[in-house]
């Protein structure tokens, strides 16, 4: 089977219900399935799994599709290996990193998913789809045991990507020069991913979809934007 | 000796120069002082140590204090126990804890400053004086062997506290938010520290100092302000 991967920025778009504007995007992706297991470890605001199922049980029901909690499973690993398709929601990165690796299921996640079964990422959900969490924008409340994700694209991603806003008189850094500090460390390219952009990969082919261009970072270069339905390729 | 510690937000002020703000501040902290010595490892914007020194060293001349880069030193324990006092510099708060542990100076420095040797951090700098790093605002951009910090004050900092923005329509977390998600993994109080602040540290009184209130985020209990000149105290 080929990949079916869909890592969008946000779950959510101001005044929209959770994951509305992605309704299309999750019909086809999950086209024919009556059942996805949703990885809920991320926690936003610190939201029990259970709730956080429930919430995301609801966006899915309109379309027929059962959400089955990974912590539901005695064994996660079974969950995952029995799974038709998977769907992890967003909220901090370094919970939803430490909790995939410490139960031993970062690998076997990605290893489910480059072999076909569907796989919708919103925030957090999208970083791990990258080669490491290290462009999340989220504050580290716990220490996993390593930073390494999934690596289901060959780059990473900045979910939410924020332009420098006008006239802000506040001195904290920008997310372009959070960015580019990374490059001086790291390799890897960037996705500057905007709320209403996703990335989609089908089979090898990688494309921008959704509504504004993407800011692309490469290391030693200047980022340039990419418009949307362009091809996401950096060799 | 008692120990002389001073934990600022910022080393910039909006429109002013760099440390300008924390003149009088500098001035008293090092008083009678020739040398300091300054952590450049949190290196923001990728600055080489040599330049991010030498920045350091403009704001000190002023005062008639000489600068010399701890990485100047063949053996920069020796160059931390010869040291009269230390500025550790802002940049990436990742970068700079993985290099003192790296280098086995976290608990080195910690030992210095707690038996008197005066301290000014800022920013990430300031976040190295709490219990752990694990409330910075920065981007995880390299790993380290481990959050804690040197723990000269009994809680975490958030430099550059950013109070909500009205009316804005994205969708990322904000720094309330991403505080009370630390506090659903840890009980360490957090003082959210707004630009123009600073928390002053004479023997064992702690006290907020600066422009601004701040905001303090205890595990379980509703945030609140604190006003400058009150005494942080949490027991």
């Amino acid at each position: 089977m080929q990949k079916k991967i869909v890592l969008a920025s946000t779950s959510t778009l101001f005044g929209q219900q959770y994951l509305e504007y992605l309704e299309p995007v999750i019909a086809e992706l999950f086209a024919g399935l009556g059942e996805v297991v949703f990885i809920p470890y991320a926690r936003p605001g610190g939201i029990s799994h259970d709730d956080y199922t429930h919430r995301a049980a609801g966006a899915f029901e309109k379309k027929g599709i059962r959400v089955k909690g990974l912590h539901t499973f005695e064994d996660p690993l079974e969950g995952i290996r029995n799974a038709q398709a998977f769907f992890t929601g967003g909220g901090n990165t370094f919970l939803l990193v430490k909790q995939l690796h410490d139960l031993g299921l970062m690998g076997p996640l990605a290893g489910a998913v480059n072999a076909g079964k569907p796989y919708l990422g919103c925030s957090a959900g999208s970083n791990i789809g990258g080669v490491n969490m290290q462009t999340t924008n989220d504050m580290p409340i716990v220490y996993p045991p390593s930073f390494s994700t999934m690596g289901l694209v060959p780059f990473n991603l900045n979910p939410h990507y924020l332009d420098p806003v006008a006239g802000l008189e506040h001195m904290g850094e920008t997310r372009e020069t959070r960015i580019k500090e990374f490059h001086t460390q790291n390799n890897i390219p960037v996705i500057g991913l905007r709320e209403g952009n996703w990335i989609a990969m089908n089979g090898e082919d990688i494309t921008l979809e959704g509504a504004h261009n993407a800011r692309i970072f490469l290391a030693g270069k200047e980022p340039y934007e990419l418009p949307a339905g362009e091809r996401l390729s950096f060799s």
